[in-house]
């Protein structure tokens, strides 16, 4: 094996976070192991220890680095756009061997569930606030709108509604979901 | 043991149920067993086949006598009273350990999800277009808002995304959700 520097740079960070997520959807969090994760990336285990901490961060990390959606990456230049932009993103991003696989560990583990909600759903979340506050300042919806709070939620709503219901959740339903339930509680 | 008569009464019924839902909440579906809950129930495995089918229609009838919530049992009189109280009283009978256990065992077993969607969400979707229909025979909604088919998504949303965040599903949010959002896109 070849001698390693302590610092890991982005690329090989990007492919130690996919092995990480490959793991996580073949076999769980519960059975992944930093050992085989270490191996596969021909790495040593106390190089992955010192970079990243341990499973559980290695984890947060990778799912981070997976879902990071800017608010940035999203503009259309009007709010009913920029919405069915977000969750147009979310959907193609979709992976759901991946959310059964953290949903099983977070019930199972209170400090990975906290972990998952401050490092990955928060963010998440701020990129709705972000979105509504960028409508606000360009004057697209007043600043004392009483559903800005509640938009987070509805556009969950429309995430999750159709896949349980084994509905497609495509651009039709989206665009209906926006035009006719968010952006008229939001004035528009 | 007591020889039994072949047809079940429904106190008997429901006992039968609670220990199936017990089972499920302790060990899942899949080392839910009809043998256990025969020899619970005492009563003959051959009894539970005649009277309910197999695992999978025993698991999906308890659920659903579990469930039934009525569109009937809900009537403020206004619309936004009822969907508000529709949304209390299925925060009253969230049950994590169930759905924890049925969201597993629907991801192995496809047949079981298509049973849960036709029997359980499917009415529990009809609750809420039942609460609609009433909302516009009174001349409270009109027949053609366009927000109407995604008041199910959103009234999913506002019970999903506040658990997913950990933030508690309350009087408060529950009555802004509707007052903010679903009822100014309803025309209300």
């Amino acid at each position: 094996m070849k001698t390693r520097k302590s610092r890991v740079g982005p690329s090989r960070e990007g492919e130690v976070f996919e092995l990480v997520l490959d793991r996580l959807r073949a076999v769980g969090y519960e059975l992944l192991s930093v050992g085989d994760i270490a191996a596969a990336a021909r790495m040593s285990k106390a190089t992955i220890y010192r970079q990243w901490g341990g499973k559980p961060e290695l984890v947060v990390r990778a799912l981070r680095w997976r879902g990071c959606l800017c608010a940035e990456d999203i503009d259309t230049g009007a709010l009913p756009g920029d919405l069915k932009r977000y969750v147009a993103l979310l959907a193609e991003r979709r992976d759901p061997e991946l959310n059964r696989a953290m949903a099983q560990a977070v019930h199972r583990d209170p400090a990975l569930l906290e972990a998952v909600r401050t490092e990955l759903l928060g963010p998440g979340a701020l990129v709705t606030d972000r979105l509504l506050a960028r409508a606000v300042a360009r004057g697209e919806v007043a600043a004392d709108c009483k559903a800005l709070p509640y938009v987070r939620s509805a556009l969950l709503g429309a995430f999750m509604g159709q896949g349980l219901l084994g509905q497609p959740l495509d651009g039709d339903f989206v665009d209906g979901y926006v035009d006719h339930l968010i952006a008229p509680a939001l004035g528009l």
